[in-house]
This record gives C-alpha cells, structure tokens and sequence, in this order.
C-alpha cells in the first residue's frame, strides 16, 4: 500500500514518521510531482495537481476540520473525501469560545485596563440571561462548544441547515429559521462550514438582525464574514465586540484594521489545532476499515459541501 | 418580626427594599447603633457593637461567602451564623477560574501580545494532560469549579478537609495526604474557607511542591497567601505566574508590587459576586424554616470555623 502526504503549512517528517509507525507494512512518503500512483492521501490545501496526476487515490484524508480548501479543486469521482471525526479539535473550540464569552460578559478587558492604570475598579456585574449565545452550525464541533457554554447557564440557542435536537439547546434550522434565531441571539458563534451557501453569511443585514450590542466570535472561515459590514455595526453600536480567529486572508495583512481595532481581539488561527497522533490513530483506524470494505464517517457529501 | 441590615461595602436600600416586599409583615431597617431588638439580622462585616447590643439575635445571614470576618467576633451564643448555599456565586467562580486556566494554557496573553506587536505568530499547542489542575476546597464551590474544569477534559485533584467522593476529580483529604495533592498538581486553584488552620497554606514550603512552573489562581482570601513566598518563587521559574483575586489588604494598597507585576493578573476581588435577589430569596426561605423551627443548610460550625 502506497500513502502519499501532501499538507500545506505542516512540518511533514513527524507526520510521516507517526503514519508509518502505524503502518509498518506501508511505503508512506511525501508527495512530490510525478510520484507512482498511491492508495490514500493525506492532506491539507493540496495543489490541483495532485488529483490530476492521481486518479486512482481511494482516499483523501483532510487533517484539518474545514473541507472548503478541497471543494475548490476538481477531484477525481473514486475518491472519497475523508474529513477526522474530531481529533481532539472540539474540546479546544470549546475552550476558546468559552473564553471569549466569559472575557466579555465579565469584562476581564476593562478590568485589565483598570488594574494596568492602577485602579481598584467596581462593575456592576452583567446579567449572564441578557447574553444568549447563538451558536451557527450544530456538527460535532458546534454541539460540543454548546454543551460547554450551557454549563455557565447561558441561555443557548443553535441554528443548523437540518434540523437538531441538542438537550438545553433552543435549536432552529433552515433558511426559513435564521432569522428568528438571530433575533435571539446576542452573542453568536460561528462554526459553519464554508459552502457557496455559507459565504458572506455575517453580513449587515444578519448582524443587524442580533441582540443591540452584540458580540461576533467567529472561528469558522474569514469568508463567512463581510470584514466592512463588522466595522460599519461597530462603529454604530449595533456590534460591540468581536474576537475573531479567521480571516479572509490569512496571515491577516499587516495593514488590515482588524489588527488595531479597539474592541476587536485577534488571534491566528489558533482556536483548534490539529492534534498530531490522534489524527494519525484515526486516519489508520479509517484506512482499515476502507480496505476491510466497511463505511467510515466523514465521508464529505459533494452536494451538500461538508 | 424585626430585621436589621448591617452590611458595610453594600448599598442598602435595594437590599431594604426586597427584604421589604418579600417579607411585607416585617420591620425591615438599616442598623444604626441603639436600635431596638431585632429577630434576624442580615450582614456583611459588621462591627462587634452590632452583636453586643443584640444578643437576641435567632440568626445573623451572611450575604458573603466566606464567614471569616464573622468569626473573628464575638457573637451571642443563641445567635445563629447563616451562609446562604450558592445564590448564584459557583457559577460565577466557575467561569473565573476556567477563564484563567484556558487563558494560561492557550497562551492568549502571549497572543495578544503578538497582535499588539502586529505579528501573526505560531506556537506549538501546549498539552492539557501537562497542566493537571488541583483544586484546595471541595465545598459548594470546589465541587462547582472541579466539575467545570473537567469537562474541558484536564486531570482534575481534589483537596479537602474531609474525605470528599466526585465524580471525575482524584479527591485527597486531610493533612497527611496534602503533599501527594500538590505533588499532582500544575494549576491550583484555592476555594478554602479561611481558618486559623488555612492561614498562610499557600506559601514556600507547599507552593514548591507543586509542578515546576505553576500557576496559582486565588479566589478564597488575601490571607490564605503568603505574597512574598509566591513573589520569590515567581524570581525562581518555580511559579509560572498567578490570578489573583483576593488580597491581604482590600483594595490592593497603591505601591503592592503585585499591581505591576508581568507575571500576575490582579483582579479587585470580582470572582463571584453576590447576587441580590438570588440572595434575598435564601434568606426569606430560612426565616421562614427558622420561624417553623426547622432546620436551615449553611449554619457555620464554630469549632470548625466554616
């Protein structure tokens, strides 16, 4: 069995290392241009010639949790499109949006502000019941951000394309319920998918639809998100804050906005990593199962975009 | 029924107001030296003149959680010392407490950082089985924080006078298993009563026990700390840094060292905070109990001191 590794932005030789040790009886290595034909691939944001020259890959396997950098390419109709089932990137989502939210409904910014300028300083504290948090995209990712923000006893409320039933989450689904669930929400965050569907879906129009003083935590894909129509709701009030992980552009440019922006936090594209080895036991776990002949989840629907 | 209101640092008259209306048969007045007995009294740090002039006191609510400026005074032996059960206070401890366990282990001040400076940076995921979080006070509080920490899926440790049994927390009790609890521990967190017992616990000797590089986070009391052992022991690499919520002196006097500090975070004791209504509704429901001649939860034993 050949198994080819092709990861943009990824140090390969741990990644080779692990898979073969899991493999033994493999020829695993990385791609290069006019490679022999493999059985699987691994990869992240892998060039168009890869499938060109590799029409007979079984798999590909996406070691990161988006697959929109793969739908962009043309990929050969016997390859299954394998995403990981998590890998550990849930629980990490979980911490970030948990932090987000808890650093601006305690106003752990104004406080730090106040101790720096060496001030004793007294908040009323906010009511955590007028900040419902909305989460976009209910997969395993969004459920398990909202099973760890209900536990803070936020009032929460989920809007996925198919219907969902999450205990303690006030779930809408469809286009004909967004904006009824955006009209709950004050704090929303963003775990879609990126489709043609979901591109721009931040946008003026949905964000005016929020909660006055609303908080945005996006930590999906930049393109969901009409960069001027946040700055535009921030300046008016209607948004208050944003911490965002994704962009349009990443790195983010150094002359963007977003870097300076007062009530906006930026990070890299940090909110959930690829965990290395646990990727490695289910990519392996996966290879098996497809060689066995067995049906393996993550299977990405052409159609649908995830 | 007469009820006096002696809470220094609080506002009176919403708390007058809705002791007022949810008790509308009773006198329910501000204290003022020379008043005529009262049957209940509600208070915040009151002075040693309060109980000297009302030894008949049935019970005496405290809106705090922490009772030890109470039993630093001499209070009439037929007067009951009452803590209200939560009133909203474990939530709030337990977004405090993960706010800073996720802030320190994600690095976000390093990343904010970062950003200010304009760079999109990497850093290499810290791993959450690294940073085992021990958890000194397994009351109300302790059991709340230990549950929330877990579920982001840290090891949690457990300390406790008594023997405690929770789910998912490896619980230690006593003084002879204290070294083997802050031998398995990274991150403490410190929810004790303050005790003549727990009076300085954080210091040289149990703070040097822990993991090398640390971190502390205090949101029991100023005294439970001896600053300069964690100030020297931050020089040292053996504390990495430190949350601190609570201070020997309240407000933090102008010239503390702490204030500036790189490696510490100082918050004016901002935790949890008592909430109003929450708080008023306990303690009508104890009167109540009271007055039936039944039992209340939260009545301090002296002996123990909690």
């Amino acid at each position: 069995m050949r198994i080819t590794f092709c990861c943009t932005d990824t140090k390969p030789e741990p990644w080779l290392q692990g898979l073969q040790a899991a493999l033994p009886q493999a020829d695993v290595s990385l791609w290069h241009s006019g490679d022999a034909p493999a059985d699987y691939a691994v990869v992240w944001a892998p060039p168009q010639t890869l499938f060109d020259q590799q029409p007979q890959l079984k798999a590909a396997f996406n070691i990161g949790a988006g697959v929109d950098a793969l739908l962009a390419l043309q990929v050969p109709p016997q390859t299954k499109l394998v995403r990981l089932d998590d890998a550990g990137m849930s629980v990490q989502m979980a911490e970030y949006v948990c932090h987000a939210l808890i650093r601006h409904t305690r106003e752990f910014d104004a406080y730090e502000a106040d101790t720096r300028a060496g001030n004793w300083s007294f908040r009323k504290p906010l009511a955590r019941a007028d900040f419902p948090v909305g989460i976009l995209g209910l997969g395993v990712l969004g459920a398990r951000v909202a099973q760890a923000v209900a536990q803070f006893e936020f009032p929460v409320l989920g809007w996925s394309r198919s219907p969902k039933h999450i205990a303690g989450v006030q779930c809408f689904s469809g286009a004909q319920e967004l904006d009824r669930f955006l009209a709950g929400t004050r704090v929303l965050v963003n775990l879609l998918p990126l489709t043609p569907e979901t591109e721009n879906i931040l946008n003026r129009h949905t964000l005016s639809q929020l909660h006055s003083g609303a908080y945005l935590i996006n930590v999906a894909r930049g393109r969901h998100l009409v960069e001027e129509d946040l700055l535009a709701l921030l300046e008016t009030g209607q948004m208050a804050g944003a911490m965002l992980d994704v962009f349009r552009t990443e790195p983010l440019p150094a002359d963007h906005p977003f870097w300076t922006h007062p009530r906006i936090t930026v990070t890299p594209h940090t909110s959930a990593r690829t965990l290395r080895s646990e990727s490695i036991a289910q990519i392996v776990g996966k290879i098996h199962a497809l060689e066995r002949g067995e049906p393996v989840a993550g299977v990405v629907d052409l159609v649908r975009g995830y």
